[in-house]
């Protein structure tokens, strides 16, 4: 045996152990050849830890979240210009090209998405605010409010074999975002996939020092010497899950994605014939045979009526046949690649087995050693390679506790015929929890029956119909933008959903103080802190000189009788509130003819604006106006205007600043609130007037 | 003995045991008289779930968020007008007024708060919509939303014998406002507190069967019997939280929120004779006397400048001295009660001596049986009550591992002295995860160092200044705005925070689906799902006759260089932009003169508007307004505007409408986006015209 020890990056470089007695051999899926051995004999863990904690929060908390996700999209970017290497790597694990669809480029999608949504979703600085200001005194004078700071530890990341890419990025992206450094294990069948992309990210200078370490091989202690301030994100088995999760301290944040036993639910009103009955099949098909069916989000139990069944399992047979070529990647034309190894086929048997012994029947499908197309081209038998066929399992009582309970994690899906649709739900939640449950029909009744009775028990529900049959991105594939995971048996924990994942990195934190603390504490001005109105109008000022709590006041404007009709005849909003006085005083909400909510923003504009060219780009937004005292004829209004919160883009020469716009009347109520949002230069020299 | 035994309230009615072999006997605090027997001999457990399983399930999911918010606000208003019922009674529990107004006016309180934020940030119906719609397919017709559905099975709510009012209100109102029933185990000590109040509850006729149910003693079986659905809120000490998750399933979720060795840091600009060094004596007072210091929030650790321990020990010395009458609560002028039992007592004295082991000395109090004020108004000793004097420990080494570990639950802190922030910081993290940290400090640069390297390690910290040093809620009391709950030692749980906590009682799924499936399933139009334009103008309907997707599709009007003019002169915003062609043209995102925003929002108001009266009564507010591309002059613009989210108020006759208003222009591109909020009547008679 001359193969090569796999490398671990540890503490910002590569390290092979120096004795690696007892390495395990990793073997080609589809032909059996020694590819890699694997052994991390004497390797520090406590090092790895230290490193992690020291150099990788230093390095991490140097960066804001927006620097953190340009970091992100550069190392999309160069794992993107070597993609073809690791396609290639990736058949000899038995991945086809359409599985590296999903494991490569899913991959790679998951750091663009964390990238733009990081920029779009975060503060350009280090504390996330979560949710409004809670006043907690009549005065004003104390407040609450959220913030999420990132933990102080590692995040340990114990990855399956099924996706040594993807399923790696999808755990790093959050926490890289967060600030918090990486320690990735990946499992030992694909771990050669992980270290080729960890190299390419090594290579590229991307990674800041500490914030990325790989553990290829086992991690001996790991998970015992951590403690509070570190996460444990792990993907795998339920069983293993539970004794990883006995063996970490309560304080550890430990968030597991397990298998689950996934449905797919056929709605009465899709029989065959209909557009929702084809997406079905064709789904079903595309779950068995990806990755070879090896994905915690297959679809394990396939719920149809019972009138249907026959023709579901005729028409996926047709499909199979049609579409279906099952061999080594690395040949033309094939779709469908082998399992990981015949250790996984032989379990896959064994669970197979389990069914049977429960009274489920093979409906499509053997366990013979199939015939397969090799990789120079010709097809028989591979007795090297882990291949094994689709195959479908059909249960005459759908009730059966095996087909809930066993996972058979490859290309195997039980049948279950059901008559309502409230036996449909039922089926559902006998799998005690799911990471997905996908629906097709076209009945809003039946959806809405079905989600009410299993959302509880299912991380993600896709609805599939005629409109989004062809636009879905399937069953299987978990997508960044939202959460991946499930209750019970999924293991109940959460990961993606955009910056869900992110948060999950963090602390959240109530904090209590006053105006002025909140606002040097979290960087965003709070109603009753200090402003400055004093010197020149912010509007002049670039990003370099504005600072939070920099202010405009305003001179007070009467709004007369007159000015109600005027802007009534401009814009045409007769709205009687406006035009007819005894009908508005028969408002319950208005004391007469009162000024349009819209002439008041717009006065307001008018009193706080700087109209000549300067820093303020553009005004690209409003939110959260709200009409608190209606506005009489002879009233008196006025305008502040206050710097709120500033955020400066990266990648660009101006920057998002965020207005508090407070309009008052004569007697000092308040008539609106609402934030003025703006794009402002970072920099700004004043120039000669511009020639009209 | 004849007290009677304590009941339970099972199934919606009151038991107690047939025999109540070997029941526990419940002593007064300051007495040490008997007052009840406490004992669940033959209760049946499963049926306690199963009736919470099934009908506390279904008589819960019958009401929306919004009924079961009004509910809360009556049993808030029931208990309120029987609260000196539970005033006397917890006298005997060592409770004084001031006591008092934490448990029973701050329990009360959290169902009022409940009640009036439910109606404000849930909607009224029974799915929660979490975060914005994510676009998954480039045109449109996939879409993936997150929905929170309540947890389908029962809150299991352990409480700890400080609280037995607000402990468990604070509990059980989360769970009722998300619609999950509630089964409370109050502590022993203090568990005919408890009874008093659901008894109050119970008469009130406010309960939905099932929807809670009372436990007045052991739950033999209760934890083992729990599965996915459930949940299980425990408070009390770290180790018996320990003890009980291991119990329980994974599937099951587990709060815990444990007492920790919560800081309070004196800043080092907080010398004496600052309003900040006044407030943190003052606040670490309260602290000490309140509850006789049975509180979970207490401060433990008074972290202070080494060169203001002495004033701080002194001034503590004086105002104790000043303010604190001990003794028998039901005696006139007492300021601060006994421990809740001479056994408690006991355990404080054993913690006090491991404190003094590792070096503590005592600064202030002494452990002697103290001279109190009984409640026949005489002063002496009361061997039989629970008394014990404030204690204030010192420590010349702060980093002493006990001062960080060891509890003393009772009205003892340790003063630790410290030289610099860094250092201060690093002493609060010793506690390994605390409930609250506090700090009294009027220096941001201050607080933000301690902010950043602490919060992580903190559920809750305070910033006293002299702004907010009389408005502060204090040190030691959750308020249901804000989180409750800590990392590590703390528990690692979350309490209250609004809504964050009825969200805890739910199950979040991200739902994929078309947009028509979508606005099906969450009750929200989604952009691209059906509308309908024909009948009658939306807003001449009141919300019985109001649909999802009700639309007004507005004619086109071109804006003239002269409207925009016009406008100029009206509101005097003339930003060159609209005023000034090539200084316009020379803007990056301005083609030239362009119209004003707001301009374009208010004449969309007057192309969508309907003018006469009619059951629209009011605009007042709206959201997320986003300007996507500029109006040229010579544009024609129109509006479209679609019902979005219809929100009955169960209170008023009206309710709110949130309608999707969309701008385009004549080449059909987006030119901005937002939300109309209106109020609408929820009935509307066509009436003869209003004379003028």
């Amino acid at each position: 045996m001359t193969t090569e020890v796999l490398a671990s990056y540890l503490r910002d470089s590569w390290w092979t152990p120096a004795d690696p007695a007892g390495a395990a051999v990793v073997v080609d899926a589809s032909t059996g050849a020694p590819i890699t051995r694997v052994s991390t004999a004497g390797i520090d863990m406590a090092a790895v830890l230290d490193h992690a904690r020291t150099v990788g929060q230093r390095t991490l908390g140097a960066l804001t979240f927006h620097q953190r996700a340009v970091l992100l999209k550069q190392m999309a970017t160069a794992l993107t210009e070597r993609k073809e290497e690791l396609y290639e790597l990736s058949t000899t694990a038995g991945s086809t090209r359409r599985d590296s669809l999903s494991d490569v480029d899913g991959g790679i999608g998951v750091l663009f998405t964390y990238s733009s949504k990081g920029r779009r979703e975060l503060p350009d600085g280090r504390v996330y605010l979560d949710g409004p200001i809670e006043t907690l005194s009549k005065d004003g004078t104390f407040l609450g409010r959220h913030v999420y700071t990132r933990l102080t530890g590692v995040a340990v990341q114990i990855n399956a074999f099924n996706f040594p890419m993807w399923g790696a990025l999808e755990k790093f992206a959050p926490a890289f975002l967060a600030g918090v450094p990486s320690v990735i294990k990946p499992a030992t069948p694909t771990g050669y996939v992980a270290e080729a992309w960890v190299r390419m990210l090594a290579d590229s200078g991307l990674l800041p020092d500490g914030a990325l370490q790989l553990v290829s091989g086992p991690v001996p202690g790991l998970l015992e010497a951590l403690r509070l301030g570190d996460l444990v994100g792990f993907t795998g088995s339920a069983d293993t899950a539970r004794r990883l999760r006995a063996s970490v301290s309560p304080d550890v944040r430990f968030t597991s994605e397990t298998d689950s036993i996934n449905a797919s639910v056929l709605g009465p009103d899709a029989v065959a014939g209909t557009p929702e009955f084809d997406a079905y099949v064709k789904q079903l098909m595309v779950e068995l045979t990806t990755k070879a069916g090896q994905k915690c989000t297959a679809i394990r139990r396939a719920i149809v009526p019972a009138a249907e069944a026959d023709a579901v399992v005729e028409a996926l047979r047709t499909l199979l046949e049609a579409r279906t070529v099952l061999g080594d990647p690395r040949a033309e034309g094939v779709t469908m690649g082998p399992l990981v190894s015949r250790g996984q086929r032989d379990e896959v048997i064994r669970h197979v087995g389990l069914l049977q012994d429960a009274g489920g029947r093979l409906l499509l499908g053997d366990l013979a050693e199939p015939q397969v197309r090799r990789a120079d081209g010709t097809t028989g038998a591979a007795p090297g390679g882990a291949f094994l066929a689709p195959l479908l399992i059909g249960f005459d009582d759908p009730t059966t506790a095996a087909a809930h309970d066993v996972e058979a994690f490859g290309p195997v899906a039980s049948l279950l015929p059901y008559a309502t649709v409230a036996e449909a739900a039922d089926l559902i939640t006998r799998g005690g929890g799911s990471l997905v449950t996908s629906v097709a029909t076209g009945d809003p009744a039946v959806a809405l029956e079905l989600l009410t009775a299993t959302a509880a028990s299912n991380g993600r529900m896709l609805f599939l119909d005629r409109a989004d049959a062809r636009s879905s991105t399937g069953h299987g594939a978990p997508v960044p933008h939202l959460v991946h995971g499930g209750p019970g048996r999924a293991g109940g924990g959460e990961e993606l959903g955009g910056m869900r994942a992110v948060l999950h990195h963090m602390q959240r934190t109530a904090v209590q103080g006053s105006p002025d603390m909140l606002t040097a504490l979290t960087g965003v001005w709070h109603t009753g802190a200090e402003a400055a109105s004093a010197g020149i109008h912010p509007f002049r000022k670039p990003l370099s000189d504005l600072r939070i709590g920099d202010r405009v006041d305003s001179p007070e404007r009467e709004v007369a009788l007159a000015d109600i009709e005027t802007f009534a005849r401009f814009t045409g909003d007769t709205f009687y509130a406006h035009m007819d006085e005894t009908a508005a005083a028969a408002n319950p909400f208005f004391p007469g003819r009162v000024a349009h909510g819209y002439l008041l923003v717009s006065w307001a504009a008018g009193l706080f604006v700087d109209p000549d060219p300067g820093p303020v780009l553009a005004n690209y937004g409003l939110e959260d106006l709200r009409f608190v005292t209606p506005v009489s004829p002879g009233d008196r209004i006025r305008v502040t205007l206050t710097a709120k919160q500033i955020t400066p883009r990266e990648t660009d020469d101006y920057g998002e600043v965020r207005w508090d716009a407070l309009i008052r009347n004569q007697r000092d109520e308040t008539v609106a609130t609402y934030d003025v949002l703006t794009l402002v230069a970072k920099t700004w020299e004043a120039a000669e007037p511009v020639p009209a």
